[in-house]
C-alpha cells in the first residue's frame, strides 16, 4: 500500500477552491485501498478523502460506482458521500487523473473480527442490498464466470509455477463452477470485494463500507459468499472460524432471510468467490516483481479455502 | 514513501490501554517522512501520529530526540509533544519496534514555498536554536565532515556510475571543506534536515517542526545552510530562487542576528550542506532498486547547488 501520485499542497489547496468545503489545513497522503492514490484531507470545515485514481480502476466505471455510493448515502447507509463541486459535478482531474473527494468516516478496520463484529457487517451487508434493491444502473460483473475463464487461460501453465498442480486444479474447478452456477437468485448491485479492509467499525458498530471499487451487478447471496471466505479464515485460508461464519449468515439473515435456493446455492458462490481470488491474486503474483511497491498476496491462502468450501457442504451456512 | 510495518487496529487500540488518551476512533497509515512507519490515529480525545522506528533510526539515539522535543514543546516552540504512557516512558514496543505516539498538528508542507513562507520558516529555525540554548544533551552529527569522508570512500569508483568525474569532484570539495571548515562559530542542538516537507504551515504561519531524526549538536548556522539548500532551488537544482534564500536569510536574522563571522562562514557551510545530501543521495542511489518501495532522488540536484556556491561568493547571504 502506497501513495502513487505525490501532490503538493498547494495543487490540493486548488483543487478545494472548487468546493464548498473551506480552506487546507492539513493533508496526508495515506496507505489505503486497491491501487488508487488516497489523501487524508482537514479543511476549515471538515475532513474528507480525496481518492486520484490509478489505471486500475476504469474511469468510464466511475460514474456507477459514484451514482450507487449517492443512492446508498441517500438511504442512510453508512458508505462516504461524496462531494458535488460548485459547479455539481463529483469527478475532478488533479495531476491527469480523475480525482473525487469523499467525506471521511471514522471507524477501524478490524484484524481480527470478533463474533459480534462479523454479525454487524452481514447485517450491514444485507442492509446495502434492501437499500440497492431499486438502484436502477448496472455494471457486468467482469470477475465472474467469463472473467475467471479469461484470467485462468492468461496465467496458463504459469499456474503451476505457483504450486504444482495449480493449473488442473483451477481448470476442474472452473468445469465445476460452470455446470453448477446458479440461475435465478435474487440479483442487485453489489458490493463484491467486502473484505474487513473495506469495513470501518466503532466497537461492534459499522460505521461506513468503503472501497466501491468492483461494485457491479450480480447475485445477492454471491456478495455474502465473497464476505464469508474473506472474514471466516485465518489470513493463509489454513484456519476456519465457525463463529465468524454462523454470525455472518445469521447477521444477514437477520436483515434479509436467505431464501432456501440462495442457501443450497452458497457452498458454490463461495467456491466462485474463492476462486476469484485465487486468479486475480495468482496474475498478480506472477506480474509483480517480489520487490515492486505493492506487497504481494498469496494466491494459495485461497487455495486452501477452496478446499474448504469443497470438504465442507451446506451445513456450515445453516443459520 | 509507505508504510513499512502492518499493525492491526486491535494492536493499536491495545497500545493505546497503556496511555491515557481516550480509545481508538480511526487510524490511518500515513506516507511520511524518512523510512519510518506512521499512523495518523484519532482516539475519543485527540489526534496523534504513532511512529514505529525502522532500521534507519537507531534506537540509542531516541532518548536525544524526545528530550530535543521535550525541550522545545516546553519552550512554545511549534514542535509536536510526545506522549507519555501512564508509566511516565515516552517509547513502547510495538510489532517488535520502538513506537512513539506524538501529538498530531495541523499545517501543510509548503510545495513551492513562497517568500513569506521562507521568512517565517528562517525565523521559526532561528526560533528553535534561541530555545536549545540551554538544552544540555548532546548528540554527534555523523553526517558531517568526517561522515562525509566515510560515505565518498564506501560509494567509491561507483559516483562515477551516477556521473562521470563526480568522485573526482567529491573528493576535491572534501579536501576543500576540511580546509575551510568554520571553528569557532556557536553550535547547539540544531534539526539538520529542515526540508519544507519538515514545515507545516497554515498560510504564512509555521504550525508545526517535525522530523527530528537527523538532529544532533552542531554549528546553529550550519543549520541555516541546510535550510537554504533546502528551500532556495527548484528541487532539480538548476534554477535559484533569489527571493527565497533572502527571506530565509532576513526571517532567521530578525530573530538572532548572524555575526559576521557566521555571515562569512555561510557559503562553505551551504557547500558542506550540498555535499551531504549530494552523498547520502548518492549512497541510496547505488544501493536502492530502481523499483523498490522508496522513490531515489537524484543526487545531481545537489551537485548543481555545490557548482552554484562555489560560483555565487558570500552576496547571496547579505541581509
Amino acid at each position: 500500500m502506497a501513495v502513487y501520485t505525490l501532490v503538493a499542497a498547494e495543487q490540493i489547496a486548488e483543487l478545494l477552491t472548487r468546493y464548498d468545503v473551506g480552506t487546507l489545513v492539513s493533508v496526508k497522503g495515506i496507505a489505503e485501498g486497491i491501487e488508487n492514490s488516497n489523501y487524508l484531507i482537514e479543511t476549515t470545515q471538515d475532513r474528507f478523502i480525496l481518492t486520484l485514481y490509478e489505471k486500475r480502476v476504469d474511469e468510464r466505471d466511475l460514474p456507477f460506482f459514484l451514482a450507487m455510493l449517492d443512492h446508498l448515502a441517500e438511504r442512510g447507509a453508512p458508505v462516504p458521500p461524496v462531494i458535488k463541486a460548485r459547479n455539481g459535478t463529483q469527478v475532478q482531474t488533479l495531476a491527469d487523473r480523475p480525482a473525487c473527494l469523499i467525506k471521511f468516516l471514522q471507524g477501524v478496520s478490524p484484524g481480527e473480527p470478533s463474533v459480534a463484529q462479523a454479525r454487524a457487517a452481514g447485517a450491514a451487508l444485507a442492509g446495502l442490498h434492501e437499500a440497492l434493491a431499486d438502484f436502477q444502473l448496472k455494471r457486468q460483473n467482469s470477475l465472474s464466470l467469463g472473467g475467471w475463464h479469461d484470467l485462468a487461460a492468461k496465467c496458463g501453465d504459469s499456474l503451476d509455477a505457483i504450486e504444482p498442480g495449480l493449473g488442473d486444479l483451477v481448470t476442474s474447478e472452473l468445469d465445476c463452477l460452470k455446470a453448477h452456477w446458479p440461475d435465478g437468485l435474487p440479483r442487485s448491485a453489489i458490493h463484491a470485494d467486502l473484505f474487513a479492509d473495506n469495513v470501518l467499525m466503532i466497537g461492534n458498530e459499522v460505521t461506513g463500507i468503503i472501497d466501491f471499487y468492483f461494485a457491479c451487478t450480480d447475485i445477492r447471496a454471491y456478495d455474502l459468499a465473497v464476505t464469508h471466505t474473506a472474514w471466516s479464515f485465518s489470513e493463509n485460508g489454513s484456519e476456519f472460524d465457525a463463529g465468524v461464519s454462523k454470525a455472518l449468515i445469521v447477521g444477514y439473515s437477520s436483515t434479509t432471510p436467505l431464501s432456501g435456493d440462495e442457501r443450497t446455492a452458497l457452498p458454490i458462490l463461495a467456491r466462485g468467490a474463492s476462486l476469484r481470488f485465487l486468479l486475480t491474486r495468482a496474475w498478480d503474483w506472477l506480474n509483480t516483481p517480489a520487490d515492486a511497491l505493492v506487497t504481494r498476496k498469496d494466491p494459495l491462502a485461497f487455495r486452501r479455502r477452496l478446499d474448504f468450501y469443497k470438504r465442507a457442504g451446506t451445513d456450515i451456512f445453516a443459520a
